[in-house]
């Protein structure tokens, strides 16, 4: 299988198509999802361009972990949440939509239940979901 | 949030409960899932004490993903599977059960859905599927 350079995430890398983004390093980015299933869902992808885990370097999976630590803390912390869940999707039959490698970050809360996917939520509505998460990250350094 | 020594992974890590053992290196171990969710479904977890990746050390993180992504590539071969999904939990509201870091590892195929949760497998299946991992393992290096 091969990176498609004109995928929606390359496309968001580039700056070619608008994105609510809550964080960056040399080596990764965090973005909200646009169809969250929960308050303050955000996706951390490397910046440079592999599929998923099946063909990345170990250097940009572990930049991406390192950074889906850090987002699981701040999110934790800006939705008061008692737990996280990570999904990490590869290929179409494994759920893979977009084929950039990428970690879903999800806040839980007890009782609640992920939101069924799909759904997009409303572009201000996420703008402050994003703000929440950059105040945690800003605290907890 | 404390790390229990009597959870059930722990208890696996010391040799005093059963599991069913597909691959292990010096930082972590791959048991088969008692309740698969797909055929193939094994966990990853680090040989060194932590609860979740809320207080894992990025060497813990790193050893994971890197068998990870080792077992992924394993069972895609082992049960022909067209995609891989990657689960992780986070304490009980991120849908933690036990509390010892742990990957889901799930083989895909089209169509497919993942079985409902809880339903336990039986075990010369689940062998069966071990099996399978352990020689395309043995196959890919």
């Amino acid at each position: 299988m091969s990176y498609d350079n004109d995928n929606i995430f390359a496309k968001i890398l580039r700056g070619e198509i608008p994105s609510t983004r809550v964080y960056e390093d040399e080596e990764t980015l965090v973005f909200m999802d646009i169809m969250p299933r929960a308050d303050g869902h955000c996706l951390v992808i490397p910046k440079t361009p592999c599929r998923n885990i099946l063909d990345a370097a170990p250097g940009q999976m572990n930049a991406c972990m390192a950074t889906v630590q850090k987002i699981a803390r701040a999110v934790r912390e800006a939705f008061d949440a008692e737990g996280v869940t990570i999904q990490q999707f590869n290929e179409a039959a494994g759920g893979q939509e977009v084929f950039h490698l990428h970690f879903h970050v999800l806040p839980r809360r007890e009782g609640e239940s992920l939101r069924p996917p799909g759904q997009m939520a409303d572009a201000e509505v996420i703008e402050g979901h994003a703000e929440a998460i950059r105040a945690a990250l800003g605290e907890s350094g």
